[in-house]
């Protein structure tokens, strides 16, 4: 079936302790389609300014991407530079220029609307709210967003929580969202404002999937090569949403698996600069590495 | 089979956000044996001075734990306060009395020299030799440290892995004792050291083990009673200790449902003050809490 997925296409400047990119594809939607795509039959709806490299966009297609929906506009494209501590956990944002992104409104086409599985990356909750607007009656709605938005779109984002089904979130943003710092009582308190699910990715620690009547929590995958953990949330949310896609359900089995498929995702992701190692993966390693996440969290007694 | 466990019988008085208890039994062997002795036979090797309430030794004796080897000293017996933070996350020691805990020197009876699980709490990893010197040829040897020790004590504290088969210990431990953020690298720096297995207790982020040939991660039970979080890392080791003297075991599958146990373990005894919850509960609720564990880790796909 069917993914869509409503975010940014940009290229990024990245230095990490394993050394440095540039001019590298970035952005969400680039990311999750990526990943996304492995399992699914994905179209972006996102911009670029006339700067942007072609070789990036052949790249999508290359690998099976809808990219019609990739809007190409006079001006300059959305451009990240940023680098990482010693011990990957904080990312310092060097220069962030919007360009043509600061102008990005989202206009779907009829197939557009139909998608029955949407993506919301992370971009405007105003945005996200006009994407719901043109939207049908998608079978599942899956949000991201960052803590910028947390804090100053605080209503948008309330109203985006109302209106779809599951929110992929970090722990950070998490707690923002529910001043609350005990992980599992916080995902419930947010439930309760109408969500079916949330997924809170934890880095290392692994992720949780908090639903009305279901909880699973599976660790991450214990590879220690950490070459650029940009993308990382993003892949995981294509995994995510890329197998409930293949396999057609909603149901708590499915969005169980699906955890495992965004953890293994994303484990891949940051092997590689850029999207670089999502481009050399086939469905043989991703099965392997879910396989190995079943293993390392099974026992009994 | 019979459990040694070497560490401190004190009191303690605590306060957290859900309130406050003084007095109260407290040290690293009492919550240790109160949690091992659901599943096996424990006997202590502490020391407490002239002062130490009876109530705590008879409550100790009547939970079946083998109190002989608590020496009674003339003077005072080792005294804790301390209190948590609202995010439970930050103890603040207000006063460490060690007492005649500071004249501590272990002693062995010949049915504790033979027993055939040893679990060596946090004490002066000088004192833990001179147990392990006493031994005979125990089964399996699980310790315990701390940071203090780890910052003064270091060529004892490493004299002491080398010879034990298990180290039980958090992610703040880990990480002081091998300069590796990165826990799962950490561990496996920590194994080459001769270590049979490592097993690091990572608070609402679960556990993992690591061991030669096996990885197994466990996220926390999901809970959101925290009454108080004293004596939480020595339940954990009492579960886990606890199951594998019970089934006699102590190969990768039964370390990983020992990770489990200790898991439940732990759960119980942050659920209320002192060691009151592993007092009140029994061993149906412990499977009980185990089988869910189980449940909220499985996945398949």
């Amino acid at each position: 079936m069917c993914v869509l997925v409503v975010g940014s296409v940009a290229t990024d400047d990245i230095r990490t302790p394993a050394g440095e990119a540039k001019g590298v594809l970035g952005g969400s939607a680039s990311y999750f389609s990526l990943s996304a795509g492995h399992l699914a039959s994905v179209r972006i709806v996102a911009v670029v300014g006339d700067d942007f490299p072609n070789v990036h966009l052949e790249l999508l297609e290359r690998r099976g991407i809808g990219i019609d929906g990739i809007e190409r506009r006079p001006g300059e494209s959305f451009f990240w530079s940023g680098s990482y501590s010693d011990d990957l956990k904080t990312a310092t944002t060097h220069e962030t220029r919007l360009g043509v992104f600061e102008q990005f409104d989202p206009v779907l086409t009829e197939r557009d609307r139909m998608s029955p599985f949407l993506f919301l990356a992370n971009i405007d909750p105003i945005l996200q709210l006009r994407v719901l607007d043109q939207m049908s009656d998608a079978r599942l709605v899956v949000l991201d967003t960052m803590n910028l938005w947390i804090d100053i779109r605080r209503d948008a984002l309330d109203e985006v929580l109302r209106r779809v089904d599951v929110a992929v979130l970090n722990d950070e943003e998490l707690t923002m969202l529910t001043g609350d710092h005990h992980l599992v009582r916080a995902a419930r308190r947010l439930l309760d404002r109408g969500l079916t699910a949330i997924v809170v990715k934890k880095g290392q620690h692994g992720a949780f999937l908090a639903a009305r009547d279901d909880y699973f929590s599976l660790p991450a995958y214990p590879t220690d090569v950490v070459v650029d953990p940009t993308g990382a949330g993003d892949s995981f949310a294509g995994g995510f949403v890329g197998y409930l896609s293949r396999c057609r359900r909603t149901d708590a089995p499915a969005l169980r698996a699906a955890v495992a498929f965004g953890t293994a995702m994303a484990s891949f992701s940051v092997e590689a600069f850029s999207v670089n190692r999502l481009c050399e993966i086939d469905e043989e390693k991703i099965l392997q590495r879910v396989a190995t996440l079943n293993d390392i969290s099974s026992f009994s007694f």
